[in-house]
């Protein structure tokens, strides 16, 4: 079509990754300016690209004209391993976990030198906590994150403490000589302890989900309300849902949706022609 | 980029998007030349294409060489309000749904003329079904599907009646006279019942979540495997969680993210610098 080739320097592809990248916690509704903007693209560029991936429902707009991202993005991305495969494979075992304490528990991965919260279970009595399933949190100063972080390779802790680390709390531990002796300590009790290192009042114990070459494919953890925590009585339960989501992981290798049963629904999964969702509040 | 402007007939950016619908449920991993058949382009501009996508982890390689949906695409994807603001207001209610019943709890909207799952819950216990975060199956054969077609326009009623349903098991009702008598027995008894049609041997409770002008902004119930079931021991706290998570969405309504406190994660969103993840298991 007419355009696209026009504005160079840049590839098509990297402009609509663009617009996806506009979009983020702090910006999830934009107008049309604002993605442009936001992208760096030309306001044209940007009403032709978004127009299209409106059509595709990448992107959708609410009542006021404003974009946010759509239903078919959202879809399209629960097709990752990471929902399919691993949240599909802990959730019963955070169900437990959930059960036997009441409180927030966690599933994250490393994404460079982010804790990556996969999934979250909170309850009607868990206190509402800074992390959010699809956001990111520092490693060194969260429990899942040090979980990840005490088993990664000494290359990779070397990096981190020798970056300027994040101080949420006045409790967070940044100075690199303890928390490389935090992290040594953390492996050999076998597993993660932080207090109030995120959020003031808050404590975490979490341990890492090992892959058969011994490092962390993931971590899960609690976050206690509370600043009289006793890690030692949660750990165990939590170790023992981490080795419950390894072993199953490890069983499940060579499917990607062990937690799903059925050929119907893998039958019945294209969008059904007819009338798409009137735009209703959600 | 040279070849942007060449294939004539299809703009750029709805072949990215053919490489992102090429992948679904039966088809999570995918080699080139499967992408360049199933998105129907030539095989140098797939890898083109693909190329720029995994750059960006919309799309990510396992050590076979075969592409699957990245974590870029996941993190993108979980910012639709779907996840944001549904998925974070009923998320609580919904656990206190498993906790009171121990059973597979379900969150889903209308999309098209499908039932979508936006979140369910399982626990050890749970029965493995057939539904799935980001799945889709038809209205009038599960129970959150029938809750939400129950109280829509009877237009859209007469959309689904007017049209061949699939018939998971001998008890679906698929007859538009029966089915239409359902769904006003539905709407005057204040919640929906499936008894084994969708999957012999369970049945569900289904309630719906009204937004102000009574419409049904989601759907949200209990899976029991048992035919046994007294729906009407279940559904008043089905009930319950839908009218909770109705007035929680409409008391939250100007606020992108109501599940969430603390303005540090807010800051601490982008991918940070670094090595990326290594590709592990997940």
């Amino acid at each position: 079509m007419a355009g696209n080739a026009r504005e160079t320097g840049r590839t098509v592809a990297s402009r609509i990754l663009a617009i996806f990248d506009a979009f983020d916690m702090q910006h999830p509704q934009l107008s049309l300016s604002e993605i442009s903007r936001r992208a760096g693209l030309p306001l044209t560029t940007t009403h032709r690209l978004v127009t299209e991936l409106t059509r595709w429902r990448g992107l959708e707009r609410d009542e006021n004209g404003n974009y946010f991202i759509g239903l078919r993005a959202w879809e399209v991305g629960l097709l990752s391993p990471l929902h399919t495969r691993l949240r599909e494979v802990a959730q019963p075992f955070m169900q437990s976990l959930y059960e036997a304490s009441r409180e927030n528990v966690h599933l994250a991965v490393r994404d460079g030198l982010d804790a990556m919260y996969v999934e979250k279970l909170a309850g009607p009595r868990s206190v509402p906590i800074i992390s959010r399933t699809g956001g990111r949190l520092p490693m060194h100063a969260t429990g899942v994150g040090k979980a990840l972080l005490a088993w990664e390779s000494p290359e990779l802790i070397n990096t981190v403490l020798s970056r300027p680390l994040e101080r949420p709390t006045r409790y967070t531990i940044t100075a690199p000589g303890r928390l490389r002796r935090e992290l040594e300590e953390t492996r050999q009790r076998g597993y993660a302890v932080t207090r109030e290192e995120m959020t003031l009042g808050s404590c975490s114990v979490a341990a890492p989900v090992l892959d058969r070459a011994g490092a962390p494919a993931a971590a899960v953890g609690l976050v206690v309300h509370s600043v009289h925590v006793e890690p030692e009585k949660l750990a165990p339960q939590i170790r023992m849902a981490a080795d419950g989501i390894a072993s199953r992981l490890e069983a499940t290798r060579d499917d990607p949706y062990p937690g799903y049963v059925h050929d119907f629904a893998a039958n019945h999964q294209r969008p059904s022609p007819g009338t798409g969702r009137a735009g209703r509040d959600r």
